[in-house]
Formats: structure tokens, sequence, C-alpha cells
């Protein structure tokens, strides 16, 4: 038997490899759904990867001003699509959850529901995408709702560099989540690899001041095949410095420079964060269904994950 | 569905990732056997691995007048500890056999058990270790009457760089066998990087010249502890360079020291043979019971698997 996805997010020693995926638009048949699901699932059977994560799109259009560069659609309900991944897949899944819409008796239902009609079991909350809309049910609410479920749940939270990069509080936040029951955490897509390295090392130190074990942050990989992308990745908030830009939008395979991006700003991490004893992970990503930037995220994860293996394989013999 | 082994043979842009291991003393009782199957599966849990190799162990006493450092003693017969680790791990199994000792109508009935009886399909060929003993079957005909079984095998052979390094033909021996029915070769350890080098740069020249694709060599490693398992290693016939041998002997940590060295070599064979196309592959085995060398086996696998699938990964985005 393999290492179940718990134990290996538990074990320092391992890695850990997710990829990242949205529902279909919810307007999606059944059978189209299944056969989505599907055609995903075989091309990532040429990757070795320990579950798939399951986002919820929500509309963020009260967060900014600038119109959404990809236009919004609600999908299908996240549960839906992790249960039928998790039945096609016999992989483990992490289902996002954005909570700020409904209220605590809505949520109570939807956590047993969760957990019995779609057995799933391991959640990552996400709060308000602005103070400006209306917040129904705090994320720490949330937390403490879910706390006293019955259900057994295994919890995770994000981890956002940029809001460190602006606030240089994140590293609190996190300590904060995981006394309210986060058990790892899972990072924006990362292009800026300095504001993730501060995160990190602002972490590793206060966990270190506080006498905490620090919880495994799971770092978030996307390529970005050219400028509609891009400003769909800013649009998200992911920080992109200019430098990056130009080598992408310049390069003559944009793809392909995005994936030497993020292979030269995850050295860059394990670098600068060796020391700190913080357990992190992968997850990799494709923001659009275009065919190139899915196979792209292949070759991204593939680069990525051997990266972090021979890493954690020298700290061992050395 | 993951890719299956013979799948990942044939696709030169896969890794292959083998874990060697010969079965218990033949004076093992079941229950004893099918605890060993298990202890080792359960260390394996934490590796990423496409299937297991069962050596089978002649007494060679006839191919060398030195004395074997650890005795020689029969074991159970690789199929039947090839048919237990295949229902154990529901992984694939590559079994070796040993021809010389019976005749053809022995040989025939062993085809037939093989496929019935232990439902094995992978098996690599070897003929007789020295030409001293009585050879009752020889390689050619073994291959042709397995061609000719009804019986569907996957066939590989054996790739010894030290015998290229003496007669300069084993890359015409390596093609000879492919026309025989070989699907994949299977190094001995290698120690000697050069002699490796020197073998694939051969094989893949003769393949152009004749228009051939070169087959899938899986290198074997091993990690070495000391002065005895060197003695070993070298009654084996497996070449040592004398820095090497040193570099072992005098580290404070022979265990880690044999790991970077095999990292050094798997690095000097992968720059060499960069532009080969010839597809590799990787095999790591403990060639003693000892618990340290079987758990540095488990570091060497997870290192050196790292590093060429880094190396793969680097190709693609090129």
């Amino acid at each position: 038997m393999a290492l179940s996805l718990q134990q290996k997010i538990t074990d320092p020693r391992q890695g850990v490899y997710l990829i990242g995926t949205t529902p279909p638009k919810a307007t999606t048949p059944a059978d189209k759904t299944a056969r989505i699901a599907q055609k995903l699932l075989s091309r990532l059977n040429e990757i070795e990867y320990d579950g798939l994560i399951v986002y919820d799109i929500q509309d963020e259009s009260s967060r900014v001003t600038v119109e959404r560069p990809f236009p919004f659609h609600s999908t299908l309900d996240p549960r839906e699509y992790s249960c039928l991944l998790q039945q096609l897949s016999q992989q483990e899944i992490i289902t996002y959850k954005s909570v700020a819409q409904r209220d605590a008796d809505a949520f109570g239902q939807w956590l047993t529901q969760t957990a019995q009609t779609y057995k799933l079991q391991n959640l990552v909350l996400v709060g308000s995408p602005s103070s400006n809309g209306e917040i129904k049910l705090s994320l720490p609410l949330a937390y403490q709702q879910l706390a006293e479920h019955p259900a057994q749940f295994y919890l995770g939270g994000v981890a956002i560099a940029e809001r460190h990069a602006k606030k240089g509080n994140e590293h609190l936040r996190l300590i904060d989540k995981s006394a309210q029951g986060c058990e790892f955490f899972i990072s924006q897509a990362v292009y800026n690899a300095q504001a993730t390295i501060d995160l990190l090392t602002s972490y590793a130190r206060s966990c270190k001041q506080q006498g905490l074990r620090p919880k495994r942050i799971i770092l978030t990989f996307t390529p970005c095949g050219g400028e509609q992308t891009l400003t769909f990745m800013q649009w998200l908030g992911i920080s992109v410095p200019e430098g990056s830009q130009y080598r992408i939008l310049d390069a003559e395979n944009p793809l392909n420079e995005s994936i030497k991006i993020c292979r030269d700003n995850l050295q860059q991490i394990l670098q600068h964060c060796a020391k700190l004893e913080i357990p992190l992970g992968l997850n990799v990503e494709s923001l659009t269904n275009r065919r190139e930037e899915i196979d792209a995220s292949i070759r991204l994860f593939r680069l990525l994950k051997a990266m972090m293996e021979l890493h954690l394989a020298e700290k061992e013999v050395a």
C-alpha cells in the first residue's frame, strides 16, 4: 500500500505533489462531465501525483474594478466533480470551499452532505475574496463549525505571499489558522519567488519563537502561454515581476519560457529555504483549458517534482 | 490507470524505475517467506517504482577460483517469490532465469508453468556464468524456444559493460539479442561509469548504422557498505575503479559515500549519453540483506530517480 495523502503531508521526509483543476461549467451535462474528467485523468497517466485539488471558483468581480479577462462562468458543485474524480481515479481529492456566501446553517448542512453524500474528507476553506462583498459566514466561524462537526475532516488553508508582501502578517495568519485546525496550506500561483521566500522565512521564524512545528506549505505553480493568461493571472492577484512578464511575452516559446521561470523560482526558493525545516509541496494547475497549457502543466509538474525530489534525496545523504 | 511497465519501457519519454531483489533461502518456510516479502514491500512504500526484479542466483563457483565472500545458498524458485510479490504488491515483476543447467525439454515445461501456474510474463534469460561449466541449453536456443512458445512473454536480456571493456563486442551482442526477441536490457551494477558510457555509445552508434531503434537499457546501481560487500561486488565481476574503492573504504560513512559515487557516475553517464537517444532506466538493488544496506538502497533509488526524471523533464522544455 502506498502512503496516503495525509501520511505524506505529515511526514517531512516526503514530498507532496498535487494537480489543481476546476470543475466544468454549471451547464455541462453529466456524460460530458464524465468525459472531461476521464480526459484529464488520461493525460495525467504519464505522471505520478499524490492527489487532485478541485477549486471553488467564485465571481470575484467585487474584488477589483478591472474587467475579468476570461468571462466568469459558474461551475458545477466542486464536490460533485471531486466525487467523480475520486471514483474514476482512486486518487485522493482536496476540495476548496468558499464560505462567505451562505450562513452558518447552510454551511452545517454543506459539511454533513460533503461527508455523507460526497464522501470527501480533505477540505480547504476560503474566506471572502474582498472585504467589500457581503460576508454571511466568516472564515473563523466556519473553522469552528468544521471542528465541532461530527465528521472527521482533514483541513487546509490558503497562503498568499502577495498579501504578506503588502501587509507583512500572512505568517501570523498561518499560525492562527493552524490553531483553528489547518494541517497544511496551499499557496496562490508563485511567480514572485522573493515574496514566497519572505513569507516562508517569517513563518519558520515565528514558529520557532513560539515552539511550533511548521505545517506543510504546498506551492502552486502554473504555466503561462502569453498575454491573455498573464493578464488573467494579474487579475487573480498573482504578482508577476516585470522581468518575468517580458521574459514570457518576448519569448519564441512563451509556454516553455514560463516553465523555465517557474523552475528558476523553485530553485531559488529551495536554496533560500533549505534550512527552514518547513515541509514543502507542489501543486501544478493550468489556468485555462487550452490543450497546450494543459500539456505544459504536465511538463511543468514533472520538472518541478524532479527538482524537489532531488532536493529531498540530496538532504538524506548529506 | 497508470502506464504499464511495458508501456513505460516502450515510451522513450518515460523513465523506468525498478527495484532488484533475491528470493529467500530455499529452506525458508512459506509463512516466513510471506513475512520477508511484506517487509520488503512495506519499506518500498515510501518510494514510487514501476516494478520489481527477482534474480535467479546460481552457484557461480565454476566462474572464478576466488572464494565467494558470502557463502552460496540456493534460493526458493524465483518464480514462486515473483508470484508472491506480484500478488502482495500489485506491481509488475521481471523474473530472471538462468537457462544453462537444464535441457530444452525441461525449459519448455518451465515456460509453460511460468505462464500458467505463476502467471508471470516478464523474463530475463541469462546464459551460463562461464564457458567452463556444462551447458545443457544455450542462450540462443532458449530464446528461440521462448519465441515459439504459445504464451506471450515480454523478454529482456543482460548487458555487461565489463564484458565490453574486455572484448569490445557487447554492443553487437545486444543487437543480436534484440533480433532474438529482447525488448530491453538490464545492466550489471554500475561502478565504472566509463565502461557503461563506452558500451552505450558503441551500441547507439551501431544501431544508427544499421537503422535500428535502440532498446531501453536499465542501469543497475547498488550501495556498498564496506570491505566485505566491495569484495563480493568484485567477485561478481563488477568493476570498481581504484579511486572509488578508496573513496568508500576511507569514508566516515561508506554507505552514503557509495551513494554519492553512484550519483556522480549517473551524472557522468547522463551527460555523456544525452544525445544518444537510448532510453535509459534504473534498477536499484541491495546486495546484502543488512538493514542499513537496504535503507541505503532506498535513499539511492530516490536520488537517482530524481536525477533521471530531472534530466528527462529538462529535455522536454529545452
